[in-house]
């Protein structure tokens, strides 16, 4: 597993879906190319997925918002006869090292929330058009959807058979979702996850697991009278045309560094770091929101977090022993502010500048999340303001600098905040980064909001503990240098547990459950001789012999 | 470790504490005995500690609640000059099982929470007196006080080393209850864990790690003044004599089964599972609270709290391959309803009344915590009433008999509700088992409410949704063996994972998070090679090398 994973595509090169437009309504067919593979050495028979696979119907989900905000329901099922979705291809699984499998996991989840967010925040709901066999993975995708529609045929059925089946966890959301988002009892839970034949027609609605359950001779009838009820439901407010979401710009070199018109992502393999260094605005704000959507995915607002969201997917996929991301940036502060102003200005009532909001807000999320050390260095001539002050906020530390520094002549480092770090962009546990900072000291996120609008260096920032630590001339590259030597020598499995509960303090929600509680498990799961030993379940599978046990329990 | 791990200890048993009693304040010094071991091969230096030295120290703070009930402050010290405590035995650790370490860190969390509910139910509040080295388990100790003084001496710190040491997360509750009970903001958290030698004086208290530091002059006096001061605050009422806990009477047979005088746990090796057969009154209840008294720990309802607490114990340490524990009772549920209502009725006027009722609740807790398969068979003649409802409801399954059987003239198969399962026994996301079971559907829960006091035989149970299967004599047998036998053949570590996360739907709490979140990184840690394999920094502690780690990040 050498080659690049490309995260980026278009609907010219999908291999695995199609989508078929009809006004407000959409349908997504799931249609998964055998061959198709990400990897050899797996079939994706049955409509099972691979990462590559997901990757699609990533984009899928993004263009939809962003292409076809006109869509108000979008009806989820399989381009294939007998079956819906059989889950994960367990020979990609089987076959797949540790931190793939994880990364995998991740990154499906990611998109299962992203379909989510469609739903509430944009109201292009999903609606899961049952026929054939759903399973696994097949059956937490549907999970994901606002609605389940089940047809009564005597053989469809939704299950979750990794349990029985594989001896790991239904790990995208599964079993998450199965208990707080269908609140599903927790014993009928515990015999629906041992059943690897699943459950089928009414007892699946009885027991909560889909919404509902239609004859099969009225199937096609009730989902079409689903999509259109959500449809109206909808209203998408001055919808009418979306914007191209056009070919990233960006060029990779020989040592897996990547270069975007706004983003630079540079490798230091030796230290095991990547630093990320993002570009201010290369231009005026839009004028107006006409001229917004004119530029549309040149917009300096909405092409820096697609190259953001780009570049992290690129380290975590194809470099992990990257292990720390320094985060810098370049550029006017008050020219960040004046982008970011028209679209939060806007967002209330322009579907655009919602949605470039919105996609923010994912990515500062995919950042949160990322298993890598983040550090920001604020340095003279950066220009972390506003939205772009989340990403200090999302990183373990945060170092500015502090006075003159010899032969720099770049302004003084300074953070500006903004409304933007004040609300419109959440963490998964619901709480904007500041409250997470703070949730000590509440007093000290009204503090930071009467300091909006001011441009805070670096004795008034760390005043008001918004950075870890700050470093004169004197000190600054022998700190950065010690720091980053230091963590490069810890243990990167400590830092990952460490860091995936430090990061989310206090309140949990259904995605962190997700995250922290499910993932940790099957993480924990997949390291297991039962499961992935040679005797165990996930490598067994195929060959008819089932997986060979320790039971000691633990 | 073949030998048989005991859960039963009394003061003049202790090797590690010793307690000094002086009116409402108590102090516990920790002076733990190097050779003092539970198993062969490491040596308790620096009041480094073992689950031996843990078990004590649960019995503490349990003597401290039913022996001691005129305490209102426990100060918490050293009997060593130069140390607080080292934290949990890195040798011990290194050389101990997964199982047993995992264990080993349940245990301990679950004393260390039993210490913050002491203070929290039982207005016995701990303070911490800190002199000397505070690292890692000894800091976490710390962690679950009520209160932290730390002497200010030049010397004296606090550390959580383990990640840069030991390539492992401090994972007694460490990492949560900084974050969530101490809300240290998580930038200088990530600091601070990254910091071998900890930190000191003024600064930990800036970074809110300990509540107040003294001058090293003033230090006696301030702990002094503080104890007197909780003490004063405290003021239990009607506690001037304690009752004293008397051994358990039990006897273990050679094939680890153990017999109690109302609780039978049996086991059956080949097909590992255990049933745990619990005896409902064998006499009919105090008629006062003076009587309660008077019968102490002979008293049904307490004797029965801590022979199940006990007997849980045993099997989740010294039986891993037992993977599925099997409750059944036999008994009148009338006279279960007697005997819960004297205490319920009393709890909230008389300590003993209302130690036992917390006693109970934290037995339920142990009971949710344990990852095992739980499943309660309810059959004829059972006294599955009030509190020991609360046994079904803490299961993955419950089944129930229905209908005559023939050769049976048992009473039949019922359940009967009481208060006890409305209230106070919350599980440790804050909710009751029957909130928790019906988190998608509340009004079960006031149906439920409206059928208290009633005998619920197997149909109206089953309406009621307070059981999984009811199945008459066709069908019985037949039924639990399947059942039995499909459990016993799926894998112990995917049952161990579903079980965490089906189990607490819904919110979190800072215990939840410990238990699921921070346990279950941990968990995966202690599988990774860069803490447990040969290079692994676990396995090199103290050879002067430090871990060798594989940098790729998962």
């Amino acid at each position: 597993m050498t080659q690049r994973i490309d995260f980026q595509t278009d609907p010219s090169r999908y291999r695995h879906w199609r989508v078929a437009y009809d006004g407000p309504v959409a349908t997504v067919f799931m249609d998964v190319d055998e061959n198709g593979g990400l990897f050899d050495g797996y079939q994706l028979k049955l409509n099972s997925y691979d990462l590559g696979v997901d990757i699609e119907l990533a984009d899928v989900v993004q263009r939809m918002r962003f292409e076809h905000p006109e869509v108000g329901a979008v009806v989820l099922r399989s381009g294939k006869d007998r079956v819906f979705c059989a889950g994960a291809n367990i020979r990609m699984l089987g076959g797949a090292t540790h931190g793939h499998k994880v990364n995998f996991c991740k990154f499906t989840n990611e998109t299962r929330n992203a379909l989510e967010a469609a739903g509430a925040e944009s109201g292009q709901r999903y609606i899961c058009a049952i026929k054939g066999a759903c399973a696994g993975g097949g059956y937490e995708l549907a999970l994901a959807c606002d609605h389940i529609i089940l047809t009564d045929d005597g053989a469809t059925s939704v299950a979750l058979p990794e349990v029985p089946l594989l001896a790991v966890l239904p790990g995208t959301g599964g079993l998450t979702r199965v208990t707080d988002k269908r609140k599903v009892r927790r014993d009928l839970a515990d015999v629906f996850c041992s059943i690897e034949e699943g459950v089928k027609g009414k007892r699946a609605e009885e027991w909560r697991l889909v919404d509902e359950v239609a004859p099969n001779s009225k199937f096609e009838e009730r989902v079409a009278a689903r999509a259109r009820e959500f449809a109206e439901r909808a209203k998408p407010a001055n919808a009418d045309k979306g914007i191209a979401l056009t070919p990233l710009q960006r060029a990779f070199a020989e040592d897996g560094s990547v270069r975007y018109s706004l983003v630079e992502a540079h490798i230091d393999r030796s230290k095991g770091v990547a630093t990320i260094a993002i570009a201010g605005p290369d231009g005026k704000a839009p004028a107006s929101i006409a001229e917004l959507h004119a530029q549309g995915a040149s917009a300096w607002i909405l092409r820096l977090a697609r190259e953001l969201d780009d570049a992290i997917l690129h380290l975590r996929l194809n470099e992990p022993e990257i292990g720390v991301l320094v985060f810098k940036s370049h550029g006017d502060p008050l020219e960040v502010v004046a982008h970011e102003k028209l679209v939060a200005d806007n967002c209330k009532t322009d579907w655009l500048a919602r949605e470039i909001q919105l996609y923010w807000k994912r990515v500062f999320k995919r950042i949160d999340l990322t298993s890598r050390s983040l550090v920001a260095l604020i340095e003279n001539g950066s220009c972390f303001a506003g939205l772009l002050a989340e990403i200090p906020f999302a990183c373990d530390r945060a170092y500015m600098m502090q006075g003159a520094f010899e032969g720099d002549n770049r302004a003084a480092a300074s953070i500006t905040l903004t409304s933007a770090n004040f609300g419109p962009f959440p963490m998964s546990n619901d709480l904007t980064r500041l409250q997470t900072r703070f949730l000590g000291e509440p007093d000290k996120v009204e503090e930071a909001a009467e300091a909006k609008g001011k441009t805070l260096e670096a004795a008034e920032a760390s005043e008001l503990g918004l950075v870890t630590f700050v470093f004169d001339e004197v000190d600054w590259d022998e700190e950065v240098r010690i720091f980053l030597e230091e963590r490069a020598s810890f243990s990167p499995d400590a830092m990952t547990g460490m860091e995936a509960n430090l990061r989310f303090p206090g309140p949990e929600t259904m995605e962190t459950r997700i995250f922290g509680r499910l993932t940790a498990w099957q993480n924990w799961i997949f390291q297991r001789p039962n499961a992935v030993g040679e005797n165990g379940a996930l490598k067994r599978y195929g060959t008819g012999v089932r997986g060979d046990y320790d039971r000691r329990r633990v």
